[in-house]
């Protein structure tokens, strides 16, 4: 039997000394093939030695650990997460869900499976550097080619990062796609489950350790501009004005209150820029961000048409105009129902209350999905915090997790054994 | 008979001639007692040279010009508005009403009038260079000792800046309050005319070249700062979020609803900074502006009485907290209502419609109120523009004014000699 307390020790430990690997002193700010990234790897290679697991890097910097099923021809399992943050992160987005991995591994690794686990530590996945996530997953399912030739602030490309932290630059791009086919291009995949902070309040709120993720939200971002007419504030009757920013608060008042009637919607106006944005001047122009986000890909494109409908009335009713520019618009992604529903027996095997969320935010195993039946579970993130130095994680709630990961994999196994 | 056609043309050609005395090269950009300031009124001494009136700058450096009256005794109107401008102006706000003042003098000089007229040209009312509006008027009136030791930019205090223009230095500041009893201490005051463009589109909208100013509005002007919390877009759902902006944004609406529905309110929220200010993070903190303007003191702080309370359950009602600061609470300025009833029947007389309309912006004449009779004429604004090179008047509309203003002093001295 699994000592799950010794265990769950293990993996909040391997969390804090992580966060000791960071670009920044004094913070948790760890870029995609930074140096503090070589020392991650190292750390986790050391774990992956102690359990006799194969590793390496590959060609985006990935860092994969084996533990290879003696059952001739047996399928893989993937189980992972990222390693590197966003400028003063917290000690747990990524990290944790792939420590989770190496210690799900560490309590079967005495067993028969009859699937091998490759522990996959993604290199990128928050965007920061050259400005697009998901640069480790899609590099595993092939979609990264185009990302290669991406710079950053310093102008260096994603094809020389890869190149200066060592990884084959001889065979890049074609290095890329090869990582794919020994194990994702054939059938013999099993699957993607991922461990992952919540990184909001729900679970929290619901008083539940874990929960499992329906969908991954597809979202819409857009940057709208009202174009008014800027004129005296005290010289401007009200019937003669045409205030871009007063068509632009009944937008925003129309965003929460369409989000709250629909439920799982989430709206948000983070961006207001007024012009001129002087207190005695009616503003001639707002720009303002809205992000709209849901499960169910329909019921956003309906919200957005409404709410843009909407934006367009509030506009003309003071002549002023509106344009509006498409920033992003992803699709949801939802988990995989077979592995949903393990998730759920092994939550409820550990007498745990399990409900089902959303994930509001974007996370690998949505870029794992298009090729591979894709879960995640979720961990409680006391106060919803994320993406923040006080980020956090309740000890009990890492050992509920590990609970029902273990009971996943065994669960799994009965499966994959009764086909 | 008054050539007005003519008349027309020297103020117009005034106006211009005069938008050439600028302290930047291809803008009209004149601050209180900069050189320019010294060529401006050397051109109006060389006006008043050929009409025969005395001139003399004042110790705060305001030009006057006197139009003596051969009654013995007989009372002074003073006619004028302000020479200084905003940095990049037109070449009408305040010179306008000086020019105006200096031509209804030619336009009456042959006449025996049974009261003095002065014209002044006021060196400083827009505030821009000592923060403060109004320096030239509230020395006038006596109000200017407290503004002395004012420092600009640089650091050159108001008392150092009249010195440097060659005003007297050695008598400040006890040659201000001097300007004063000579003619304003005592009883033997008429009043104060102003002829001001309207800096608003309301004249236009009523088809109307003149109209007669019921009020100076009051002006309360505040800060509002609403903290919520800052949280993720996507994890946060909608009733778990403290978002400051969507607190913020139904304030707004309040603000111009009441307005709305309030005659001639205006509401305006023109400065709105959004924290942390991403498209894809709640709003944790927004400080907006509010501008509110009435002619009636009773109406302006019932309206922010009932809109900060609004504002208040809208923080309430998102777990936000709301803190708001007076920056301004200033009184509105009736003006006269014998002088009002005059530029009606001389607008009457002059076959003009002349609708009451109430200033929303601050003059000269509301600190001028504080010791005599005051009112404005104002002439409209094509497009509503001011403080703007492209700022204009239409021919036609000066003519008028004039009319009016030649009928007013017609009408005044009958009932100066009626008394």
């Amino acid at each position: 039997m699994t000592n799950f307390t010794a265990l769950t020790g293990r993996v909040l430990a391997a969390c804090a000394d992580m966060a000791r690997f960071t670009e920044v002193e004094g913070q948790i700010t760890r870029p995609f093939l930074a140096p503090s990234a070589g020392l991650v790897h190292e750390y986790l290679r050391s774990w992956a030695f102690r359990l006799g697991l194969a590793t390496r890097l590959d060609a985006v910097g990935n860092l994969r650990a084996r533990l290879e099923s003696r059952v001739p021809g047996a399928p893989t399992l993937y189980i992972g997460s990222h390693l590197d943050t966003v400028p003063n992160a917290g000690a747990f987005d990524g990290v944790l869900g792939v420590v989770m991995g190496f210690a799900l591994v560490e309590a079967v690794q005495g067993r028969e499976l009859p699937f091998s686990v490759e522990v996959l530590g993604f290199s990128e996945e928050e965007g920061v550097r050259f400005a697009v996530p998901f640069l480790g997953s899609r590099a595993l399912v092939g979609s990264a080619q185009a990302m290669l030739s991406l710079t950053d602030a310093e102008g260096v490309s994603v094809q020389e990062a890869i190149s200066a932290f060592g990884l084959r630059p001889d065979s890049l791009p074609d290095s890329l796609p090869d990582s794919l086919p020994e194990a994702l291009a054939d059938a013999n995949t099993l699957g993607y489950l991922e461990v992952h902070i919540e990184q909001g309040p729900v679970l929290q709120d619901l008083g539940a350790s874990v929960g499992v993720v329906e969908a991954i939200v597809g979202q819409s971002r857009l940057e709208l501009t009202f174009r008014g007419r800027a004129s005296h504030a005290g010289t401007t009757p009200m019937h003669l004005r045409r205030d871009a920013l007063a068509a632009a608060a009944r937008f925003m008042v129309a965003c929460e209150e369409r989000a709250r009637q629909t439920g799982g919607l989430v709206a948000t106006v983070g961006v207001v820029n007024v012009k001129p944005g002087a207190g005695n001047v009616v503003p001639g122009e707002v720009v303002c961000s809205l992000d709209l986000r849901h499960a169910r890909d329909g019921v956003r494109r309906e919200a957005l048409a409404e709410l843009l409908s909407q934006a367009q009335t509030f506009a003309t009713e003071r002549q002023v105009t509106l344009t509006t520019t498409t920033k992003l618009d992803e699709a949801a992604t939802p988990m995989s129902e077979p592995f949903r529903a393990l998730l759920h027996r092994a939550a409820s095997d550990a007498n745990l209350i399990h409900p089902d969320l959303v994930s509001g935010a974007g996370h690998d195993a949505q870029i794992m999905a298009q090729r591979m039946p894709a879960a995640m579970l979720f961990v409680r993130s006391p106060n919803g915090l994320s993406h923040h130095p006080d980020e956090m994680v309740l000890e009990t709630d890492v050992q509920d997790a590990l609970r029902v990961g273990v009971r996943f994999l065994e669960l799994l196994a009965q499966e994959v054994q009764g086909a």
